[in-house]
């Protein structure tokens, strides 16, 4: 274990933080709010801290492997949350630090999970700066100081295959970094038209940014106690598209921008990803139509909720607890299904699923003819068995953690239900789930214990949980005999 | 695909089950009840099909492989069912069909989920029966017939193979009809005893072989409308035991018949399956205290519900639905793990939950050293990569088939705990789950489709899902080329 190399990256990216704190400086600054004061000491703890880290590791070897890259990203993510939760602690407008922690994992691992009984409470700064966790979580953090900084080793990409979601990361480019910089180019590009036509409907420069944010991190923090529902229908639908826009592979958007259409048009995983999202928006508005006055408010309603729960962002124009039981079954099996991989969503991801399916084809086939080769085939390419074993343990790792969560919470004093869809909606890092912990009510009823359970458990989700577990083994600490 | 030799099977097979069914009857005829004539229709019916089939492919070439062995499981679970259904509903005590249908394959499957509102109203032929499906099925029906005759065929491994649960199912002799033998001889003794502790304790003959078939194939039908909570402690405390005992690996008590102790006290699965036992009994026995008079009240109950739900069967003494959520979660989570392998018990199976852990734990030693060979070990044998491939689709498969249940139910009128309680109960084949389905309800609140999505869902649950979906896969009823 390259523990310098560990500690010097982990002390570059809480300068980055002190950086990324600046903009929820300026607005509280702008708005003249007492948070700053709170924002401010964070800064310099947060600078202090990372230029501290990056003295001490130096000199470190850049060499770093796969171990170093799992390690890097599980810590850093963790420190990134301890630091991030201060401003909400300092300034006091989140008494308890397990519950601003909570708030601040919920952000970074763009869950959108709330303890806040009344956001429209907090200050315009703070809530700024937790829409803005949700952005800078969601196309990943170490992604950004690859794109921002000269690459900080020439084997980052162990960093990135562990930062970003999905079963396969390749590189689009030769060099990692400018991987990094075409998908934060390509994420800031759509964040500014979100914003644009989210001006255009007459929403605020400063709403239109927070639910920009929240979209493109497929997160859900909003700054409303009603979430999106008193928007008007052009809003819902511009926040709607987006948040399905950005639950797409963005190797696609790279595809697009050098003009390989036809490679887009065939992708397996985009054309079952809005398959499900279509059947699922048709069948839900079809079992709810009779609550609303029109069929394309139920359509809007359904096509909201489904891409908002797909995409695992939370947002909510409807409290879907009240549906009846077929429209929450879809949500919820949506929940475990998730986005497309290489995008900002959560959840186990289509194309994992579409790798479960064909592993259980191969297996009918191999049972028919057991002497035949088969290969599993994904995007028109093989996909290497040692990767299909790798996701075969995740679905069992993925499995048994969920039931572990779900097992820890059941020592608080909420029902089966509620703590089924926490646990869903935590590791699967949506948000809302049914129940106490429906899309009108806020995770404050649970004890400091169990949010520190999801937060584990949004970590996990988010990381993909390998990350997390390599951290806490102990043999991975140990330096490798090579 | 050898389809003379699958209809001959079959063919026996109702045979078989017409001789089964004087057992019932001359129930009946002690009783003088009236559900003896449907008995005896059904025995004349289930009689003529199966010559016809046996005559049909008396020719049939014995040859046959893996793909002929799921058939024949398939496809003769169904029609033992179908046809196991008739005494009920010409008996008109179970006035539907399909009703009648969902209480058979209930039983077979040893699943214990009943539509029967009033089971004390029904006669004692018909009660018979029921519970002797649980006894039939819990060892294998078709393992009965390879016991009882010559070798149906050289190859009937693939039969065994497809029909008993479990990752790893090997002969312990070196014939297969030896092994079926020795398996049927150890079961009959277990149940014996059972029925001689029963008996022992006050209960009455009927009552005894009635509770002891439902106990050995961890089916659950009783007769009495609370189960088992108006029995005596001791009886209590037998059937208790006895689950977990029918629970168990038969291949440790083969072991234990030729002395070779040391094996069955190394044996994993043994050890985590009691180790599951005892410290969920602890943990709830915990939780109910304050709901019983004494401790050794609640270690009782807790104990009972746990050796219930984890083995399967489904008896209760307590209406555990009212329990707090940590005893309700512990047990809906005893549901998915089930009993051990090569039991009467369904669920995941003990031993493929450690197979599940194990590949977790090489894919993290991968990640740390990506060039390392790592196999998976389990009673102290290498398994297989071919197995460790076929049990991680298998999981898929599972997780897939119990969310396509669940959606389904979702049609029907209940609410999200019911029908996924249903789901869990039905497809792990335990019985009774929560509240609109809880200990003191029945299933006949579900619709017609959903009793039938049920069905499919005990049948594929206690065949291990891969014969049932081969049997629907046009593919495998073309003839091979070889």
């Amino acid at each position: 274990m390259n523990r310098k190399m560990v500690i010097k990256t982990t002390g570059m990216l809480l300068t980055v933080e002190a950086c990324l704190l600046l903009l929820p400086l300026a607005v509280a600054l702008y708005y003249r709010e007492r948070c700053f004061y709170a924002i401010l000491i964070t800064i310099g703890i947060s600078a202090l801290l990372g230029g501290g880290a990056m003295l001490w590791g130096r000199n470190a070897s850049k060499t770093i492997y796969s171990r170093e890259g799992f390690v890097i990203t599980a810590l850093s993510w963790f420190l990134l949350s301890a630091v991030g939760a201060l401003p909400f602690r300092i300034s006091g407008e989140i008494p308890s630090y397990v519950d601003a922690f909570f708030e601040t994992v919920s952000g970074f691992t763009t869950t959108g999970a709330s303890i806040l009984n009344d956001v429209e409470a907090m200050s315009r700064g703070l809530l700024f700066w937790r829409s803005f966790t949700h952005w800078v979580g969601g196309m990943g953090v170490l992604v950004f100081l690859m794109a921002m900084t000269k690459n900080i080793s020439d084997r980052s990409i162990h960093i990135m295959r562990a930062e970003m979601p999905g079963p396969i990361v390749d590189k689009i480019t030769p060099r990692t970094r400018d991987t990094a910089k075409i998908f934060y180019a390509i994420y800031i590009a759509l964040t500014f038209v979100e914003v644009a036509l989210l001006l255009c409907g007459g929403m605020p420069l400063y709403e239109a940014l927070v639910h920009a944010f929240g979209t493109a991190g497929t997160g859900g923090f909003g700054i409303l106690r009603d979430s999106i529902a008193s928007y008007s229908p052009y809003l819902q639908w511009v926040i709607g598209v987006f948040m399905l826009v950005f639950g797409v592979n963005f190797n696609l958007y790279y595809l697009i921008l050098i003009k390989r259409f036809k490679s887009v048009l065939k992708s397996g995983e985009l054309w079952t990803y809005l398959g499900f999202a279509a059947a699922s928006t048709g069948l839900i508005a079809f079992n709810i139509r009779s609550f609303y006055p029109s069929v394309s408010e139920a359509i809007r309603t359904a096509f909201f909720q489904v891409s908002s729960i797909m995409t695992t962002t939370g947002y909510a124009t409807a409290d879907f607890d009240t549906w009846p039981t077929l429209s929450k079954t879809t949500l919820l099996l949506l929940m475990f299904i998730g986005a497309c991989a290489g995008s900002t969503g959560g959840g186990i991801k289509v194309s994992r699923v579409m790798i479960y399916v064909k592993s259980i084809h191969r297996e009918l086939r191999k049972l028919l003819r057991p002497r035949a080769v088969n290969v599993i085939r994904l995007e028109g390419k093989m996909v290497d068995e040692n990767v299909v074993r790798g996701q075969n343990a995740y679905l069992a790792v993925y499995a048994l953690s969920f039931c572990l969560f779900f097992f820890l919470l059941s020592f608080d004093r909420f029902d089966v239900e509620t703590n089924l869809s926490a646990a869903a909606a935590c590791f699967n890092n949506i948000g809302p789930g049914f129940a106490a912990v429906g899309p009108t009510h806020s995770y404050a009823g649970y004890s400091a214990l169990s949010k520190l359970v999801l937060s584990a458990a949004m970590l996990m989700g988010r990381l993909e949980i390998f990350p997390i577990l390599l951290m806490i083994t102990p043999s991975t600490w140990r330096n490798r005999n090579r």
